[in-house]
């Protein structure tokens, strides 16, 4: 007995560069996993009885979307920043005002747990409502033991009160917070001799994220992390390439990581690490935007290399205040050329791998989890074509459906 | 005694080059009209009785906005160009495939009118949903009397069937149809022959609007497009300097035009006209950004000469497929470098003004129709600075308030 039918869907599938809507098919959940798929001409023959039936119109099912790189949880946020700056003021006067992250730390220690649940529930739920069932969240703004800590456990309680899984990723190595100015080396010893082994024991981060660049972590600070997040057994991510190149890419590929992030500065030596160590490069074009980025990643070279290529929206104050991962999709396509095809891998299959979920997320298999999201389009390219459209019909999480 | 009083709410208007939110405040809507506006510390004394009474919970207050310059009402999408494209296909292929604005057109066409109903209400929903309560939408897909009045129809019912006022422009010289192939003065004749005087006589066409372009039409036919709007009573507003200096922007200036639209190669000669017949210059940046553009319109002469600047999303399904305008005042500040406060006038009072609407549209004024939207957000900068954002909590046209 099924828990769940959806009938009469067109399931989106990729087919060599492609992804194709099959003819009109169901599909069957039992105990929040795909049961079943099939044709509608032979659902007569195939299913006898489900608890539930849903019928799709004729709509288009995808998998659930993966947003595979968000900071979600922080307080307040920076539009008097982006006021200030498009006014004309000064970089003095921005600072006088309070700009810049540390302005967010700032306000993300201050604010208590409940305050921060809050904040950032509404960015949650806006997520949501365009599609997305699983979401990666970043901490990176507390910088000290007691507020990371604080930050995952919002984001895990987040992934506990909403229907939608949250996976965590311990980034204390995002900045050098003000007590520790001038001192980058002496927070790092604080990143791996208590940070890290604290969220590990504690059960609070699924993965390790550091900031290399210029005006961040050098590549030897990094692999400091990398190191201690090896010794916790946690797998690794890395902010790479964004501005400049630091060789992060290789460096996080030789640590088997799970993705590089960014990438506008990658080389081809990083995507070669890359293509052998299995690593995703998540496409992060929502600050490529915000930022007036001109250096586009190398696209091109990736495809060559078959990197699998993942989008998410950055979700950040700083330089992507954005939850519209479908949006995402469309300035995948529109700024960095990649084909909608690609983009749609980027938000499901891909984003799944970025988290070392793809044996259990990101597409629509027998013995996956019922993650699914209905669209009310005809064909999957216009999921990537629309700017900032979302025609989402229904959103199954774990194959329950929950109401936009 | 009220239909309605809106209380605890701050009140957005503008003051200098800035919005600014007013101290909590209430305001009474009588008849569908602004009765009257004060501050929440004054209510007992001023206000007795209201029908409805709606708690904005601190909530901001803005007009509710207007876009200016749409072309809603098509049939198709052109997705399939879009994924081609990026997948590498030639101009041929493309063509071959039915690409271009001919596709459109011959949707258009074949669509019969609940048809071109149905699929124009699913984008008119989605603007609402964004805070829209006053949509222009032109006609320019049927080029042809019959199916340019058919499309002007739509427009108008739309405005009947749902919470939002429609204004229609009609642009029948958006392109030269099939039929007069190489022959675009014989197609203009029909246009001022024809087809502007009975959309006049039909009281079809609120304002005549055309695409001077090198691909699009003439000054000189441009000019005898004026005329004919000129002779027929009605205001114009003209597609002007997006590919290249055709010197509409003076053109339409000349005849005291509305608005003049896109503007990426306006010059100051042309800006100097627009401030002298009070044209309003419209920012349509999510063509620019979806054409991938990089000529930069002269935002800053425009301010210099005082122009009013609008901010609207252009939608149409090949150079502009969007139904967010908040979305396009974060691209009007983040690619145009316009201010928040800027982008926000230019969704309302500028708006306004680029339809004739500024007696009783685009500004919270005793008298103004109560068209107004309530805003889950703590500062009006934060409405531009959100990547797709759409805090809205509330939207009212005519003074009822509608579900979102
Ligand atoms: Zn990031
Ligand atoms: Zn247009």
């Amino acid at each position: 007995m099924l828990d769940l039918l959806i009938r009469n869907v067109r399931i989106v599938d990729a087919v060599g560069d492609d992804c194709i809507a099959s003819a009109p098919s169901f599909l069957g959940v039992h105990d929040g996993r795909i049961a079943c798929i099939g044709l509608m001409q032979d659902l007569d023959a195939t299913i006898h009885a489900a608890a539930k039936d849903r019928d799709g119109d004729g709509s288009l099912l995808t998998p659930g979307f993966i947003d595979c790189h968000t900071h979600l949880v922080y307080a307040g946020d920076r539009a008097r920043e982006f006021d200030l700056r498009l006014r004309g003021a000064s970089y003095e006067e921005i600072a006088r005002a309070g700009g810049g992250i540390r302005s967010t730390v700032k306000l993300t220690r201050e604010a208590d747990e409940r305050a921060l649940f809050l904040a950032s529930a509404r960015r949650l739920k806006e997520l949501m409502r365009h599609g997305v069932t699983t979401v990666e969240i970043k901490s990176g703004y507390g910088l000290s033991l007691d507020h990371e800590l604080k930050c995952l456990r919002v984001a895990r309680l987040l992934g506990e009160r909403f229907p939608i899984e949250v996976r965590t990723t311990l980034l204390a190595a995002h900045a050098v917070p003000p007590e520790f100015d001038g001192q980058a080396d002496a927070y790092i010893d604080e990143v791996v001799q208590r940070i890290i082994p604290e969220a590990k024991r504690q059960g609070l981060a699924d993965a390790i994220d550091a900031f290399c660049e210029t005006i961040g972590f050098s590549p030897q600070q990094t692999r400091r992390v990398f190191d201690a997040a090896q010794a916790a057994g946690l797998p690794v991510k890395l902010h790479a390439e964004q501005l400049s190149n630091q060789h992060g890419a290789a460096l996080v590929a030789e640590y088997g990581g799970l993705s590089a992030d960014h990438l506008e500065h990658l080389d081809e030596a990083g995507i070669a690490a890359m293509a052998k160590a299995g690593t995703v490069a998540v496409m992060l074009p929502g600050a490529f935007y915000f930022l007036r980025d001109t250096k586009l990643p190398p696209i091109d070279l990736l495809r060559r290399h078959r990197v699998p290529m993942a989008v998410s929206t950055d979700c950040n104050p700083g330089t992507s205040p954005c939850t519209h991962l479908p949006l995402m999709m469309n300035m995948a396509c529109t700024l960095f050329r990649m084909t909608p095809a690609e983009a749609l891998l980027g938000v499901t299959r891909h984003a799944a791998k970025a988290l070392g979920l793809q044996a259990t997320h990101g597409t629509i298999e027998v013995g996956k989890w019922a993650d699914l999201c209905l669209w009310n389009v005809d064909q999957p390219a216009e999921l990537a074509y629309a700017i900032a459209g979302s025609p989402l019909a229904g959103r199954f999480h774990h194959g329950l459906e929950h109401a936009l």
